[in-house]
């Protein structure tokens, strides 16, 4: 099943391309790979998802944000590519969390955003390598940023 | 026009090409592809622009480190490539800001960078993906960090 | 010297590959480029070194957990590979420290990971560009993680 077709099955609602917050362009392809620009945790309005994993927001919530995140990026990767079906693979994503010092369990927040990714390419194809990793404080006070490298076919 | 001339007539003089602090080299080049390494703010006598943004310095000075850190990359690529006119366009830059917790405008920070090799390479080619992120730390204390992957011609 | 021969010559014993802890692979090849995920420090036990270097590990003992992250690296892939002699040079490495806000020392402590491949591939080859900067916080709590990308024959 192609990734447009498994969003339609999913029922999952793509918001719209988040505004360029800066002087960089959202995605840069290159032979047949598409380097993803860091993308915050969106809400369905566009505002963004906001305050620090073991303080203001709980592992859940961080997951949350992880998810919406990860799908602010399918959106520009729709906008750009005209479809999700021209991605091949998840190469690469760097998982950033805006957490507590304290804070220790990245992989089960950032999972939300690589969950996702596996259900719309599926395990092979959706799921890449990845470090996730807590920032001292990302833009916005985003709860979540992830940017990532796809390989498109 | 090309990088080199629009460097002379922007009047921009670039500092010598950082020593090596550790064990890494500066660039990389693979295929037709520059991984370049993390390149902090210098000044223009090698000393290393120091301090905290939010704290130690504010927001218009971290502009100017991460302006720093961007020519200091332009003198990496030169040393090691010749001329910059062997770049064809920038990739994907990760920003790495060293702030307060608090601190919440890193995209208006990194910009120094960007701006700077925007008016080197022009919109299309010198403006690329791009993470910009609040580090807890970075080495000697530096305001910014900046890593860059290009392409070249 | 093939760099499964210099191991024996240097009685390196590579740990077991880590086990996959969060929703992703281990390493993803495109093309001749591996991309690695994060490895955090291991211990010969498989069990995870901690704690934060400023304040619970000195730099010397940062360093030690940064060779253990080349370590574990090395483990995955020569289990993704069949041999490390598959790797023809490193071209990227971030070395991420969970350090004290304070911390100044990065590459002093990434060096531990990086002068760990240099013995194994060579000076030339061993050696890629690198950034080495500090996190807020780590998975776990563990003392470093290393992502990287390397080349293959």
């Amino acid at each position: 099943m192609s990734a447009e077709a498994k969003l339609v099955e999913l029922k999952i609602q793509l918001p719209p391309a988040p505004k360029v917050g800066g002087v960089y362009k959202p995605v840069v392809i290159a032979g047949n790979m598409a380097y993803v620009s860091g993308h915050v945790s969106l809400k369905p309005d566009g505002s963004i998802m906001t305050g620090r994993v073991g303080a203001d927001v709980d592992q859940e919530g961080g997951k949350k944000a992880a998810e919406a995140a990860g799908l602010a990026i399918l959106a520009t990767l729709r906008a750009n590519l005209g479809s999700l079906d021209r991605v091949k693979r998840v190469i690469k994503t760097l998982g950033m969390v805006n957490c507590t010092l304290e804070f220790t369990n990245h992989p089960e927040v950032i999972n939300g955003c690589s969950e996702l990714w596996g259900k719309i390419w599926g395990q092979e194809h959706g799921i890449g390598a990845r470090s996730a990793v807590g920032l001292g404080s990302l833009p916005r006070n985003a709860t979540i940023e992830v940017e990532a490298i796809f390989e498109l076919a």
